[in-house]
Protein backbone atom coordinates (compact mmCIF):
# COMPACT_ATOMS: atom_id res chain seq x y z
CA UNK A 1 0.00 0.00 0.00
CA UNK A 2 1.33 3.58 -1.12
CA UNK A 3 0.41 4.72 2.67
CA UNK A 4 2.58 2.49 4.21
CA UNK A 5 5.28 3.16 1.84
CA UNK A 6 4.88 6.85 1.54
CA UNK A 7 4.88 8.40 4.74
CA UNK A 8 5.62 12.11 4.35
CA UNK A 9 2.32 13.86 5.25
CA UNK A 10 1.40 16.89 4.69
CA UNK A 11 -1.86 18.78 6.28
CA UNK A 12 -3.59 21.50 4.80
CA UNK A 13 -5.36 23.34 8.05
CA UNK A 14 -4.87 22.02 11.42
CA UNK A 15 -8.45 22.41 12.86
CA UNK A 16 -10.33 19.75 14.41
CA UNK A 17 -10.36 17.61 11.42
CA UNK A 18 -7.13 17.96 10.24
CA UNK A 19 -5.70 17.58 13.61
CA UNK A 20 -7.57 14.59 14.13
CA UNK A 21 -5.97 13.41 10.74
CA UNK A 22 -2.72 13.97 12.72
CA UNK A 23 -2.81 12.22 15.59
CA UNK A 24 -4.17 8.91 13.76
CA UNK A 25 -1.77 9.00 11.50
CA UNK A 26 1.40 10.33 13.91
CA UNK A 27 0.14 6.84 15.77
CA UNK A 28 0.94 4.52 12.78
CA UNK A 29 4.88 6.21 12.53
CA UNK A 30 4.29 8.54 9.61
CA UNK A 31 6.60 11.89 9.24
CA UNK A 32 3.55 14.97 9.60
CA UNK A 33 3.86 18.20 8.31
CA UNK A 34 1.06 20.89 8.38
CA UNK A 35 0.45 24.48 7.30
CA UNK A 36 -2.08 26.47 9.13
CA UNK A 37 -2.23 29.90 8.88
CA UNK A 38 -2.79 31.05 13.12
CA UNK A 39 1.14 30.38 14.36
CA UNK A 40 -0.45 29.52 18.10
CA UNK A 41 -1.83 26.66 16.29
CA UNK A 42 1.36 25.43 14.85
CA UNK A 43 3.48 26.00 18.02
CA UNK A 44 0.56 24.24 20.04
CA UNK A 45 0.75 21.25 17.32
CA UNK A 46 4.27 21.17 17.75
CA UNK A 47 4.54 21.75 21.77
CA UNK A 48 2.13 18.19 21.86
CA UNK A 49 4.16 15.82 19.07
CA UNK A 50 0.89 16.41 17.29
CA UNK A 51 2.94 17.42 14.34
CA UNK A 52 6.85 16.97 13.21
CA UNK A 53 7.41 20.51 10.93
CA UNK A 54 4.89 23.17 11.42
CA UNK A 55 4.53 26.32 8.91
CA UNK A 56 2.31 29.12 8.28
CA UNK A 57 2.67 29.88 4.54
CA UNK A 58 2.79 27.23 1.79
CA UNK A 59 6.56 25.89 1.86
CA UNK A 60 7.93 25.05 -1.17
CA UNK A 61 10.10 22.73 0.35
CA UNK A 62 8.07 20.85 2.74
CA UNK A 63 5.41 20.48 0.08
CA UNK A 64 8.31 18.91 -2.13
CA UNK A 65 8.70 16.32 0.36
CA UNK A 66 4.92 15.59 0.89
CA UNK A 67 3.96 12.07 -0.85
CA UNK A 68 0.26 12.48 0.56
CA UNK A 69 -1.01 15.87 1.13
CA UNK A 70 -4.68 16.36 2.79
CA UNK A 71 -6.76 19.30 2.42
CA UNK A 72 -8.46 20.25 5.29
CA UNK A 73 -10.27 23.73 5.02
CA UNK A 74 -13.45 25.03 3.30
CA UNK A 75 -14.16 24.16 -0.15
CA UNK A 76 -14.47 28.06 -0.66
CA UNK A 77 -10.54 28.20 -0.69
CA UNK A 78 -9.76 24.49 -2.17
CA UNK A 79 -9.50 25.37 -5.82
CA UNK A 80 -7.65 28.73 -4.88
CA UNK A 81 -5.02 27.09 -2.95
CA UNK A 82 -4.37 24.06 -5.86
CA UNK A 83 -4.21 26.50 -8.68
CA UNK A 84 -1.47 29.09 -6.21
CA UNK A 85 0.57 26.36 -4.94
CA UNK A 86 0.27 23.10 -7.30
CA UNK A 87 3.74 23.76 -8.82
CA UNK A 88 5.74 22.96 -5.63
CA UNK A 89 3.94 19.05 -5.24
CA UNK A 90 6.16 16.03 -5.86
CA UNK A 91 5.34 14.17 -9.01
CA UNK A 92 3.33 10.98 -8.05
CA UNK A 93 1.91 12.88 -4.95
CA UNK A 94 -1.75 12.18 -4.12
CA UNK A 95 -4.50 14.48 -2.72
CA UNK A 96 -7.00 13.88 -0.29
CA UNK A 97 -9.60 16.31 1.21
CA UNK A 98 -12.45 16.69 3.99
CA UNK A 99 -14.75 18.53 2.64
CA UNK A 100 -18.40 18.06 2.84
CA UNK A 101 -19.73 19.14 -0.46
CA UNK A 102 -18.42 17.13 -3.22
CA UNK A 103 -19.78 17.87 -6.90
CA UNK A 104 -18.87 21.55 -6.64
CA UNK A 105 -15.33 21.06 -6.15
CA UNK A 106 -13.87 17.77 -7.36
CA UNK A 107 -14.63 17.89 -10.99
CA UNK A 108 -12.98 21.41 -11.26
CA UNK A 109 -9.91 20.02 -8.76
CA UNK A 110 -9.64 17.58 -11.24
CA UNK A 111 -9.73 19.62 -14.57
CA UNK A 112 -7.13 21.99 -13.56
CA UNK A 113 -4.93 19.76 -11.63
CA UNK A 114 -1.35 18.67 -12.91
CA UNK A 115 -1.29 15.06 -14.77
CA UNK A 116 1.04 13.66 -12.49
CA UNK A 117 -0.60 14.33 -8.98
CA UNK A 118 -3.94 13.00 -8.50
CA UNK A 119 -6.73 14.19 -6.23
CA UNK A 120 -8.70 11.38 -4.84
CA UNK A 121 -11.63 13.13 -2.70
CA UNK A 122 -13.12 11.41 0.77
CA UNK A 123 -15.60 13.02 3.39
CA UNK A 124 -14.83 11.31 6.77
CA UNK A 125 -18.57 12.02 8.52
CA UNK A 126 -17.15 12.69 11.89
CA UNK A 127 -17.39 15.70 13.93
CA UNK A 128 -17.61 17.36 17.23
CA UNK A 129 -19.68 20.87 18.11
CA UNK A 130 -16.20 21.91 19.63
CA UNK A 131 -13.38 22.97 17.41
CA UNK A 132 -9.76 23.59 16.46
CA UNK A 133 -6.46 20.93 17.14
CA UNK A 134 -6.99 21.31 21.18
CA UNK A 135 -9.95 19.01 20.45
CA UNK A 136 -8.97 17.39 17.84
CA UNK A 137 -8.99 13.29 18.48
CA UNK A 138 -8.92 10.34 16.52
CA UNK A 139 -11.26 8.97 18.68
CA UNK A 140 -14.38 10.49 16.71
CA UNK A 141 -13.60 8.27 14.45
CA UNK A 142 -14.47 4.87 15.71
CA UNK A 143 -17.96 4.04 14.59
CA UNK A 144 -18.37 6.88 12.29
CA UNK A 145 -18.01 6.10 8.60
CA UNK A 146 -15.56 7.26 5.78
CA UNK A 147 -16.65 7.38 2.25
CA UNK A 148 -14.58 7.65 -0.77
CA UNK A 149 -15.85 10.00 -3.51
CA UNK A 150 -13.74 9.01 -6.84
CA UNK A 151 -14.84 10.17 -10.25
CA UNK A 152 -13.66 8.91 -13.96
CA UNK A 153 -10.69 10.26 -13.59
CA UNK A 154 -9.32 8.66 -10.68
CA UNK A 155 -7.24 5.72 -10.86
CA UNK A 156 -8.12 2.01 -9.19
CA UNK A 157 -4.78 2.64 -6.94
CA UNK A 158 -5.87 5.65 -5.85
CA UNK A 159 -9.44 4.43 -5.11
CA UNK A 160 -8.20 1.33 -3.51
CA UNK A 161 -5.22 3.58 -1.41
CA UNK A 162 -8.30 5.81 -0.05
CA UNK A 163 -10.40 3.29 1.30
CA UNK A 164 -6.77 1.98 3.24
CA UNK A 165 -6.77 5.37 4.89
CA UNK A 166 -10.33 5.35 5.95
CA UNK A 167 -9.30 1.89 7.46
CA UNK A 168 -6.27 2.97 8.96
CA UNK A 169 -7.51 6.35 10.18
CA UNK A 170 -10.06 4.09 12.52
CA UNK A 171 -13.39 4.44 10.66
CA UNK A 172 -15.56 1.69 10.86
CA UNK A 173 -17.02 1.71 8.01
CA UNK A 174 -15.57 2.55 4.35
CA UNK A 175 -17.87 3.03 1.42
CA UNK A 176 -17.52 4.45 -2.12
CA UNK A 177 -19.89 7.09 -3.67
CA UNK A 178 -20.08 9.49 -6.33
CA UNK A 179 -20.28 12.80 -6.05
CA UNK A 180 -23.56 13.00 -7.22
CA UNK A 181 -24.61 10.64 -5.04
CA UNK A 182 -22.73 11.74 -1.62
CA UNK A 183 -24.43 15.31 -2.69
CA UNK A 184 -27.59 14.17 -2.51
CA UNK A 185 -27.17 11.87 0.31
CA UNK A 186 -25.75 14.49 2.33
CA UNK A 187 -27.75 16.62 1.98
CA UNK A 188 -30.94 14.59 3.23
CA UNK A 189 -28.67 12.97 6.60
CA UNK A 190 -26.88 16.07 7.69
CA UNK A 191 -27.82 19.11 5.89
CA UNK A 192 -31.07 18.60 6.18
CA UNK A 193 -31.00 17.85 9.79
CA UNK A 194 -28.65 20.92 10.56
CA UNK A 195 -31.07 23.04 9.01
CA UNK A 196 -34.03 21.21 11.39
CA UNK A 197 -31.85 21.89 14.55
CA UNK A 198 -31.61 25.54 14.06
CA UNK A 199 -34.80 26.01 13.30
CA UNK A 200 -36.58 24.23 16.28
CA UNK A 201 -33.95 26.62 18.29
CA UNK A 202 -34.79 29.96 16.16
CA UNK A 203 -38.79 29.35 15.73
CA UNK A 204 -39.33 30.17 19.41
CA UNK A 205 -37.17 31.24 22.02
CA UNK A 206 -36.79 28.56 24.25
CA UNK A 207 -34.12 29.51 26.52
CA UNK A 208 -36.34 29.88 29.74
CA UNK A 209 -37.15 26.52 29.25
CA UNK A 210 -34.02 24.59 29.44
CA UNK A 211 -34.93 22.93 33.27
CA UNK A 212 -37.91 20.92 31.90
CA UNK A 213 -36.39 19.59 28.82
CA UNK A 214 -35.88 15.51 28.68
CA UNK A 215 -33.26 14.17 26.67
CA UNK A 216 -35.40 14.21 23.06
CA UNK A 217 -34.54 18.20 22.81
CA UNK A 218 -31.68 18.16 24.05
CA UNK A 219 -30.46 15.47 21.99
CA UNK A 220 -32.25 17.04 18.74
CA UNK A 221 -30.72 20.17 19.19
CA UNK A 222 -27.34 19.28 20.14
CA UNK A 223 -26.08 20.15 16.68
CA UNK A 224 -28.01 23.03 16.63
CA UNK A 225 -24.69 24.61 18.15
CA UNK A 226 -23.14 25.51 14.92
CA UNK A 227 -20.22 26.67 13.16
CA UNK A 228 -22.12 29.30 11.00
CA UNK A 229 -19.60 29.73 8.85
CA UNK A 230 -18.60 26.66 7.74
CA UNK A 231 -22.29 25.28 7.73
CA UNK A 232 -24.08 28.26 5.30
CA UNK A 233 -21.03 27.33 3.07
CA UNK A 234 -21.36 23.74 2.61
CA UNK A 235 -25.63 24.84 2.68
CA UNK A 236 -25.18 26.94 -0.87
CA UNK A 237 -23.01 24.86 -2.06
CA UNK A 238 -25.28 21.59 -2.10
CA UNK A 239 -28.08 24.60 -2.61
CA UNK A 240 -30.10 22.10 -4.94
CA UNK A 241 -30.27 18.72 -3.05
CA UNK A 242 -30.84 20.59 0.04
CA UNK A 243 -33.72 22.81 -1.56
CA UNK A 244 -35.56 19.46 -2.64
CA UNK A 245 -35.09 17.52 0.81
CA UNK A 246 -36.50 20.73 2.63
CA UNK A 247 -39.51 20.77 0.71
CA UNK A 248 -40.05 17.14 0.98
CA UNK A 249 -39.36 17.63 5.00
CA UNK A 250 -41.78 20.56 4.89
CA UNK A 251 -44.77 18.57 3.23
CA UNK A 252 -44.33 16.19 5.17
CA UNK A 253 -44.48 18.19 8.60
CA UNK A 254 -47.79 19.55 6.67
CA UNK A 255 -49.36 15.76 6.61
CA UNK A 256 -48.18 15.34 10.11
CA UNK A 257 -50.09 18.57 10.89
CA UNK A 258 -53.00 17.24 9.15
CA UNK A 259 -53.21 14.27 10.66
CA UNK A 260 -53.65 15.75 13.74
CA UNK A 261 -56.04 18.66 12.86
CA UNK A 262 -58.21 15.53 11.56
CA UNK A 263 -57.49 13.63 15.01
CA UNK A 264 -56.76 10.81 13.16
CA UNK A 265 -55.25 8.85 14.71
CA UNK A 266 -54.63 5.27 13.24
CA UNK A 267 -53.07 8.22 10.68
CA UNK A 268 -50.64 8.95 13.21
CA UNK A 269 -49.95 5.64 14.60
CA UNK A 270 -49.47 4.55 10.62
CA UNK A 271 -46.53 7.18 10.21
CA UNK A 272 -44.94 6.42 13.94
CA UNK A 273 -44.82 2.70 12.99
CA UNK A 274 -43.10 3.12 9.57
CA UNK A 275 -41.15 5.80 11.56
CA UNK A 276 -40.11 3.04 14.14
CA UNK A 277 -39.76 0.65 11.49
CA UNK A 278 -37.14 2.31 9.38
CA UNK A 279 -35.31 3.84 12.44
CA UNK A 280 -34.39 0.19 13.12
CA UNK A 281 -31.99 0.23 10.18
CA UNK A 282 -30.15 3.07 11.97
CA UNK A 283 -29.48 0.91 15.12
CA UNK A 284 -25.54 0.91 15.66
CA UNK A 285 -24.82 -2.87 14.28
CA UNK B 1 -41.70 14.09 55.66
CA UNK B 2 -44.98 12.06 54.62
CA UNK B 3 -42.74 9.98 52.12
CA UNK B 4 -40.56 8.51 54.36
CA UNK B 5 -43.14 7.95 56.73
CA UNK B 6 -45.84 6.55 55.05
CA UNK B 7 -44.47 2.88 53.19
CA UNK B 8 -46.49 1.32 51.36
CA UNK B 9 -46.67 2.08 47.97
CA UNK B 10 -48.97 0.91 45.08
CA UNK B 11 -47.59 1.06 41.16
CA UNK B 12 -50.73 0.91 39.15
CA UNK B 13 -48.95 -0.10 35.40
CA UNK B 14 -45.50 -1.61 35.91
CA UNK B 15 -44.06 -0.84 32.43
CA UNK B 16 -40.80 0.64 32.13
CA UNK B 17 -41.42 3.87 34.05
CA UNK B 18 -43.64 1.97 36.58
CA UNK B 19 -41.38 -0.41 37.12
CA UNK B 20 -38.72 2.36 37.63
CA UNK B 21 -40.16 3.78 40.05
CA UNK B 22 -40.68 0.57 42.29
CA UNK B 23 -36.87 -0.09 42.09
CA UNK B 24 -36.12 3.79 42.98
CA UNK B 25 -38.18 3.41 46.30
CA UNK B 26 -37.40 -0.26 46.94
CA UNK B 27 -33.92 1.31 47.50
CA UNK B 28 -35.57 3.84 49.97
CA UNK B 29 -37.08 0.76 51.70
CA UNK B 30 -40.40 1.55 51.26
CA UNK B 31 -43.03 -1.47 51.07
CA UNK B 32 -44.25 -2.01 46.78
CA UNK B 33 -47.20 -3.24 45.54
CA UNK B 34 -48.08 -3.25 41.59
CA UNK B 35 -51.11 -3.87 39.56
CA UNK B 36 -50.68 -4.68 36.04
CA UNK B 37 -52.58 -6.45 33.54
CA UNK B 38 -50.23 -9.10 32.55
CA UNK B 39 -49.43 -11.66 34.94
CA UNK B 40 -46.27 -12.33 33.12
CA UNK B 41 -45.05 -8.95 34.40
CA UNK B 42 -46.14 -9.68 38.17
CA UNK B 43 -44.19 -12.72 38.02
CA UNK B 44 -40.74 -10.99 36.37
CA UNK B 45 -41.48 -8.38 39.03
CA UNK B 46 -41.55 -10.63 41.72
CA UNK B 47 -39.17 -13.27 40.91
CA UNK B 48 -36.87 -10.13 40.71
CA UNK B 49 -37.34 -8.26 43.68
CA UNK B 50 -38.60 -5.43 42.20
CA UNK B 51 -41.98 -5.27 44.25
CA UNK B 52 -42.92 -7.23 47.53
CA UNK B 53 -46.59 -7.77 46.35
CA UNK B 54 -48.02 -8.08 42.99
CA UNK B 55 -51.68 -8.05 41.51
CA UNK B 56 -53.48 -8.44 37.85
CA UNK B 57 -56.49 -6.87 39.30
CA UNK B 58 -57.38 -4.08 41.23
CA UNK B 59 -57.02 -6.00 44.74
CA UNK B 60 -59.71 -4.06 47.59
CA UNK B 61 -57.13 -5.41 50.54
CA UNK B 62 -54.06 -4.29 48.73
CA UNK B 63 -55.50 -0.53 47.98
CA UNK B 64 -57.13 0.06 51.21
CA UNK B 65 -53.09 -0.45 52.52
CA UNK B 66 -51.41 1.92 50.54
CA UNK B 67 -50.53 5.09 51.50
CA UNK B 68 -49.32 6.67 48.61
CA UNK B 69 -50.39 5.46 44.71
CA UNK B 70 -48.80 6.16 41.77
CA UNK B 71 -50.81 5.94 38.22
CA UNK B 72 -48.66 4.92 35.78
CA UNK B 73 -50.51 3.92 32.94
CA UNK B 74 -51.70 5.96 30.10
CA UNK B 75 -54.18 9.44 30.10
CA UNK B 76 -57.23 8.05 28.95
CA UNK B 77 -57.46 5.06 31.10
CA UNK B 78 -56.78 6.88 34.42
CA UNK B 79 -60.28 8.80 35.21
CA UNK B 80 -62.08 5.57 34.35
CA UNK B 81 -59.45 3.60 37.03
CA UNK B 82 -60.27 6.77 39.37
CA UNK B 83 -63.88 6.38 38.93
CA UNK B 84 -64.24 2.68 39.37
CA UNK B 85 -61.40 2.17 42.27
CA UNK B 86 -61.21 5.14 44.16
CA UNK B 87 -63.92 3.21 46.80
CA UNK B 88 -60.94 1.09 47.79
CA UNK B 89 -58.31 3.85 48.51
CA UNK B 90 -57.29 4.83 52.51
CA UNK B 91 -58.66 8.02 53.52
CA UNK B 92 -55.55 9.96 53.69
CA UNK B 93 -53.84 8.45 50.52
CA UNK B 94 -52.14 10.42 48.23
CA UNK B 95 -52.31 9.26 44.58
CA UNK B 96 -49.73 10.80 42.09
CA UNK B 97 -48.85 10.29 38.39
CA UNK B 98 -46.41 10.15 35.67
CA UNK B 99 -48.58 11.06 32.34
CA UNK B 100 -47.01 13.72 29.65
CA UNK B 101 -50.10 15.65 29.40
CA UNK B 102 -51.75 17.49 32.21
CA UNK B 103 -54.83 20.05 31.23
CA UNK B 104 -56.62 17.19 30.01
CA UNK B 105 -56.70 14.87 32.96
CA UNK B 106 -55.87 16.45 36.19
CA UNK B 107 -59.13 19.39 36.25
CA UNK B 108 -61.56 15.85 35.67
CA UNK B 109 -59.91 13.51 37.81
CA UNK B 110 -59.29 16.29 40.73
CA UNK B 111 -63.33 16.93 40.19
CA UNK B 112 -64.90 13.49 40.74
CA UNK B 113 -61.90 12.26 43.65
CA UNK B 114 -63.00 11.79 46.93
CA UNK B 115 -62.11 14.54 49.79
CA UNK B 116 -59.95 12.65 51.62
CA UNK B 117 -57.48 11.34 49.38
CA UNK B 118 -55.29 13.73 47.32
CA UNK B 119 -54.29 14.17 43.48
CA UNK B 120 -51.13 15.55 42.68
CA UNK B 121 -49.93 15.73 39.09
CA UNK B 122 -46.37 15.01 38.19
CA UNK B 123 -44.37 14.77 35.06
CA UNK B 124 -40.85 12.66 35.21
CA UNK B 125 -39.34 13.52 32.00
CA UNK B 126 -37.37 10.70 31.29
CA UNK B 127 -37.75 8.03 29.11
CA UNK B 128 -35.95 5.25 27.09
CA UNK B 129 -36.31 3.80 23.35
CA UNK B 130 -37.43 0.44 25.00
CA UNK B 131 -40.55 -0.55 26.83
CA UNK B 132 -41.41 -2.64 29.43
CA UNK B 133 -40.23 -3.44 33.70
CA UNK B 134 -37.60 -5.72 31.92
CA UNK B 135 -36.36 -2.75 30.67
CA UNK B 136 -36.35 -0.27 33.90
CA UNK B 137 -33.95 1.45 35.40
CA UNK B 138 -33.58 4.28 38.07
CA UNK B 139 -30.52 5.18 36.50
CA UNK B 140 -33.27 7.20 33.65
CA UNK B 141 -33.82 9.76 36.50
CA UNK B 142 -30.64 10.60 36.73
CA UNK B 143 -29.71 14.06 34.89
CA UNK B 144 -33.48 14.47 34.22
CA UNK B 145 -35.98 17.00 35.09
CA UNK B 146 -39.07 16.31 37.24
CA UNK B 147 -42.26 18.33 37.16
CA UNK B 148 -44.84 18.71 39.77
CA UNK B 149 -47.78 19.82 38.26
CA UNK B 150 -50.41 21.18 40.83
CA UNK B 151 -53.51 23.08 40.64
CA UNK B 152 -55.57 25.44 43.09
CA UNK B 153 -57.14 22.31 44.29
CA UNK B 154 -53.41 21.02 45.76
CA UNK B 155 -52.51 21.24 49.43
CA UNK B 156 -48.98 23.22 50.25
CA UNK B 157 -48.26 19.73 52.00
CA UNK B 158 -48.96 17.61 48.76
CA UNK B 159 -47.27 19.81 46.64
CA UNK B 160 -43.88 19.85 48.70
CA UNK B 161 -44.48 16.14 49.07
CA UNK B 162 -44.15 15.71 45.52
CA UNK B 163 -41.15 18.10 45.19
CA UNK B 164 -39.38 15.84 47.82
CA UNK B 165 -40.98 12.74 45.75
CA UNK B 166 -38.73 14.46 42.36
CA UNK B 167 -35.77 14.65 44.85
CA UNK B 168 -35.88 10.84 46.50
CA UNK B 169 -36.27 9.12 42.94
CA UNK B 170 -33.16 10.96 42.14
CA UNK B 171 -33.96 13.34 39.41
CA UNK B 172 -31.77 16.31 38.88
CA UNK B 173 -34.03 19.15 39.01
CA UNK B 174 -37.42 19.64 40.29
CA UNK B 175 -39.77 22.24 39.14
CA UNK B 176 -43.34 23.50 39.84
CA UNK B 177 -45.64 24.58 36.44
CA UNK B 178 -49.18 24.86 35.95
CA UNK B 179 -50.98 22.45 33.79
CA UNK B 180 -51.72 24.96 31.34
CA UNK B 181 -47.84 25.83 31.52
CA UNK B 182 -46.96 22.54 31.31
CA UNK B 183 -48.76 21.07 28.03
CA UNK B 184 -47.45 24.33 26.25
CA UNK B 185 -43.90 23.49 27.29
CA UNK B 186 -44.47 19.90 26.60
CA UNK B 187 -46.05 20.20 23.37
CA UNK B 188 -42.62 22.47 22.32
CA UNK B 189 -40.01 20.25 23.96
CA UNK B 190 -41.26 17.06 23.66
CA UNK B 191 -44.16 16.75 21.24
CA UNK B 192 -42.88 18.93 18.56
CA UNK B 193 -39.55 17.24 18.75
CA UNK B 194 -40.65 13.92 18.17
CA UNK B 195 -43.08 14.94 15.14
CA UNK B 196 -40.25 15.99 13.43
CA UNK B 197 -37.78 13.19 14.37
CA UNK B 198 -41.17 11.34 12.59
CA UNK B 199 -41.21 13.24 9.85
CA UNK B 200 -37.84 12.74 9.15
CA UNK B 201 -38.13 9.20 8.91
CA UNK B 202 -40.91 9.03 6.75
CA UNK B 203 -40.35 11.78 4.12
CA UNK B 204 -37.68 9.99 2.58
CA UNK B 205 -37.25 6.21 2.83
CA UNK B 206 -33.28 6.64 3.68
CA UNK B 207 -33.09 3.27 4.73
CA UNK B 208 -30.20 2.31 2.39
CA UNK B 209 -28.31 5.06 3.68
CA UNK B 210 -27.49 3.86 7.12
CA UNK B 211 -23.97 2.61 6.63
CA UNK B 212 -23.44 6.60 5.41
CA UNK B 213 -24.64 8.97 7.87
CA UNK B 214 -23.16 10.70 10.77
CA UNK B 215 -23.93 11.02 14.25
CA UNK B 216 -26.07 13.86 13.88
CA UNK B 217 -28.95 12.20 11.96
CA UNK B 218 -28.45 9.24 14.01
CA UNK B 219 -29.45 11.84 17.13
CA UNK B 220 -31.57 13.43 15.42
CA UNK B 221 -34.16 10.41 15.04
CA UNK B 222 -33.49 8.23 18.05
CA UNK B 223 -36.99 9.28 18.89
CA UNK B 224 -38.19 8.40 15.97
CA UNK B 225 -38.18 4.75 17.31
CA UNK B 226 -41.71 5.51 19.03
CA UNK B 227 -44.83 4.23 20.84
CA UNK B 228 -47.51 4.62 18.60
CA UNK B 229 -50.05 3.98 20.81
CA UNK B 230 -48.93 6.16 23.55
CA UNK B 231 -47.65 9.16 21.44
CA UNK B 232 -50.58 9.33 18.98
CA UNK B 233 -52.54 9.63 22.65
CA UNK B 234 -50.40 12.45 24.02
CA UNK B 235 -50.44 14.40 20.65
CA UNK B 236 -54.42 14.26 20.52
CA UNK B 237 -54.63 15.51 23.82
CA UNK B 238 -52.39 18.05 23.34
CA UNK B 239 -53.79 19.26 20.06
CA UNK B 240 -53.99 22.93 20.11
CA UNK B 241 -50.77 23.99 21.63
CA UNK B 242 -48.51 20.93 19.38
CA UNK B 243 -50.53 22.59 16.28
CA UNK B 244 -49.20 25.89 17.04
CA UNK B 245 -45.87 24.68 17.69
CA UNK B 246 -45.74 22.92 14.67
CA UNK B 247 -47.26 25.72 12.51
CA UNK B 248 -44.30 27.83 14.15
CA UNK B 249 -41.96 25.51 13.43
CA UNK B 250 -43.20 24.89 9.57
CA UNK B 251 -42.93 28.73 8.93
CA UNK B 252 -39.42 28.82 10.55
CA UNK B 253 -38.59 26.10 7.65
CA UNK B 254 -39.61 28.06 5.08
CA UNK B 255 -38.16 30.75 6.49
CA UNK B 256 -35.05 28.95 6.15
CA UNK B 257 -35.95 27.92 2.63
CA UNK B 258 -35.77 31.27 1.27
CA UNK B 259 -32.71 32.65 2.56
CA UNK B 260 -30.88 29.68 0.92
CA UNK B 261 -32.97 29.94 -2.47
CA UNK B 262 -32.06 33.80 -2.28
CA UNK B 263 -28.63 32.64 -1.68
CA UNK B 264 -28.58 34.89 1.72
CA UNK B 265 -25.71 33.59 3.58
CA UNK B 266 -25.49 36.50 5.97
CA UNK B 267 -29.27 35.90 6.38
CA UNK B 268 -28.34 32.28 7.36
CA UNK B 269 -24.87 32.94 9.52
CA UNK B 270 -27.63 34.90 11.90
CA UNK B 271 -30.22 32.17 11.81
CA UNK B 272 -26.98 29.86 12.85
CA UNK B 273 -25.52 31.81 15.35
CA UNK B 274 -28.50 32.73 17.24
CA UNK B 275 -29.56 29.09 17.59
CA UNK B 276 -26.13 28.37 18.70
CA UNK B 277 -26.40 31.28 20.95
CA UNK B 278 -29.45 29.73 22.87
CA UNK B 279 -28.31 25.74 22.37
CA UNK B 280 -25.81 26.98 25.29
CA UNK B 281 -28.79 27.56 27.12
CA UNK B 282 -29.32 23.95 27.28
CA UNK B 283 -25.59 22.35 28.01
CA UNK B 284 -25.73 20.21 30.97
CA UNK B 285 -24.37 21.79 33.69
Amino acid sequence: MKLLNDRNIMIIGLGLMGGSYAKALKRLDMHIMAIDTNPDTIEYALDNGIIDEGFTLPDAGALGRADIVIFALYPNVFKKWIADNQKYLKSGAIITDVTGVKSYIVYDIQAILRDDVEFIAAHPMAGREVYGVQNSTEKMFRDANFLVVPTDKNTPEAIEWCKELGRLLGFINVSVLSPEEHDKMIGFVSQLTHCIAVALMTCSDSTHLADYTGDSFRDLTRIANINDDMWSELFLLNKEPLLADIDRFIEEMQTMRSLLADEDREGLREKMRLSTQRRAAFNKK
